[in-house]
């Protein structure tokens, strides 16, 4: 089968950060379904591990990343029952194995939810990796109750990124919360109102641009951008008893105690812990996409797809990792076979 | 009225570490309470204030301290609608405002319970400021469920001090956790058992330990010692999408990012937060203390009142800090007036 990968970490402007290249199709055994891959979408995760995977070394075999997919099963292990041969399927897959910038990919079926019907497969493959992260975020990590914090208010850093397009969109129509999301261009600004916010600020004076649009405290913050840069404004922000979230990591140690007087919460998101440590309940994430599938069929959500490049090359991948890195992407970005 | 304080912070083995004072009796209004106090309890939030609150300074008038108290009312403010002249109370009161280490005070009522009926008033004295610190640790910022949680396992450090010995029943009898405790004497360890710990470790070596009882991960962690000490072993030990909890504060700020592969959770509860900022929901500290009454007198918890000192003196308080700031205390030391 026809794959994209690197043998080195390279900067995306070189010849080599990615390269065409043919590999054995794999065969499904367990609980994998294979899958024909019709589109993916690429995510900040794809870059960073394109960056550091394969630092100051040449792997021997060239390294397939990219995580979101769409596409149709088309052979299934013995131990599969959530899905048949013909089934069209969405995931973000798993980061400990082979990724989805190929022809086919082998995918444990309790990660992987039924396509959405009404959207094409890539809209459908710009979905998966946000709404997993932004659902966990929010219903698994600081466990938002529907009938409990209804009302409340979150503030989003960084609103029209991937993860943010689709968190507006999940917090305003799912969970019931008022919405302020963070943006700085016109265009960000338009595309946080369109997916939901209330009020979009500038993450630029955050404190002040939050409480001069009338919020002396916010009940939860979801950080999309940085923990380390953003610390004092959201220990600032934050109400008492709330609760700060996010996907970023810290480069370096944190001054927790700030959020002590106001017994706050902290939580890490990573859509991979689930499929990394093979949770007991990893099937969770077939459950939320099949959730997720239904919202955007009911039109309660949207898809967050802005760009669609056509055909399956390092060419593409390139450009596709090269857009993302430059940081000003809107909504999502998606590859058609 | 009579009462006792400090004009400065003092080593408790000085003359002046308290002073016996007179002072005059308070009039309550608004939603106030005024309580004729018969017991108190010391807890280590005490001797940390009296300690700090007017280091390198004289006070004008002394300061007067202490939380934990059981009393009648007998006065009431003209909002007060929650109770009567008359009715048992007890509370852990505000710091922010004159403490009970006097005959009388005045405390809001909305952070305010009816006296367990069955409990003496020395017992009923010792339970609030515990029982309210574990029940919101586990309920409003762990947000465990009784349903979704159950059978999943804590760990809690130092199971046999005030906040442990609570904790360790309400993560046990209410929130139906299975329970590691660490102590490390003997005395402790009968205690842990007796409040009900299926397990008890040593904190010494604590991942060896926790891992040789049969644990590689536990889901929730409930620090009373010190993050700062215990943040490797507790990232360690974690299960992923765990979560981690402390009342303790960190001097030093936190390697935040040891939690974020495995998308775990942490807490600050610091039972003093609703008082302070007087928030929304503050009404919920006389719900728990009400639910904690009726689960004393339905002998579904057990009091944790382990020694008794008679009369209100600044002899005994410097004998009740004195006990405390040993850090050998079991359970809870009370005074009753």
């Amino acid at each position: 089968m026809k794959a994209v990968g690197f043998k080195t970490s390279l900067p995306i402007t070189s010849t080599e950060s990615f390269i065409d290249f043919e590999t054995e199709k794999p065969r499904p055994t367990g609980k994998d379904l294979l899958v024909k891959i019709k589109a993916i979408a690429v995510n900040p995760v794809d870059y960073k591990i394109r960056q550091n995977a394969a630092k100051d070394t040449t792997l021997a075999e060239p390294k397939i990343i990219g995580w979101d997919a769409c596409g149709v099963v088309e052979a299934v292990g013995n131990e599969v029952s959530l899905f048949k041969v013909g089934d069209e399927v969405y995931y973000a897959g798993d980061i400990t194995r082979p990724g989805c910038n190929a022809e086919y990919q082998l995918i444990d079926e309790r990660i992987v939810g039924k396509k959405p019907k009404s959207l094409s497969d890539e809209a459908a493959a710009a979905m998966p990796l946000t709404s997993l992260t932004a659902w966990e975020i929010l219903f698994d990590r600081i466990r938002i109750s529907k009938e409990k914090d209804k009302n409340k208010t979150v503030l989003i850093l960084a609103g029209a990124g991937g993860v943010g397009s689709i968190a507006i969109q999940l917090a305003k129509k799912i969970a019931g919360l008022n919405v302020i999301a963070t943006a700085s261009r016109a265009e960000s600004v338009d595309w946080c109102r369109k997916m939901g916010a209330d009020v979009v600020v500038n993450h630029k004076n955050l404190v002040e641009e939050v409480r001069e649009a009338g919020f002396q405290y916010v009940d939860f913050i979801l950080d999309f951008v940085d923990v380390n840069s953003y610390w004092d404004a959201m220990a600032e922000l934050i109400k008492p008893q709330g609760h700060i979230a996010s996907i970023t990591g810290s480069a370096t140690p944190v001054a927790l105690n700030k959020l002590k007087t106001k017994s706050a919460s902290f939580s890490w998101e990573f859509m991979y812990t689930r499929s990394s440590f093979q949770t007991d309940d990893m099937i969770e994430q077939h459950r939320i996409l099949n959730e997720i599938a239904d919202l955007l069929d009911d039109e309660i959500l949207v898809h967050t797809l802005t760009d669609t490049l056509e055909g399956l090359s390092a060419e593409n991948l390139k450009k596709a990792h090269a857009q993302l890195e430059s940081g000003t992407t809107i909504g999502k970005l998606a590859i058609k076979y």
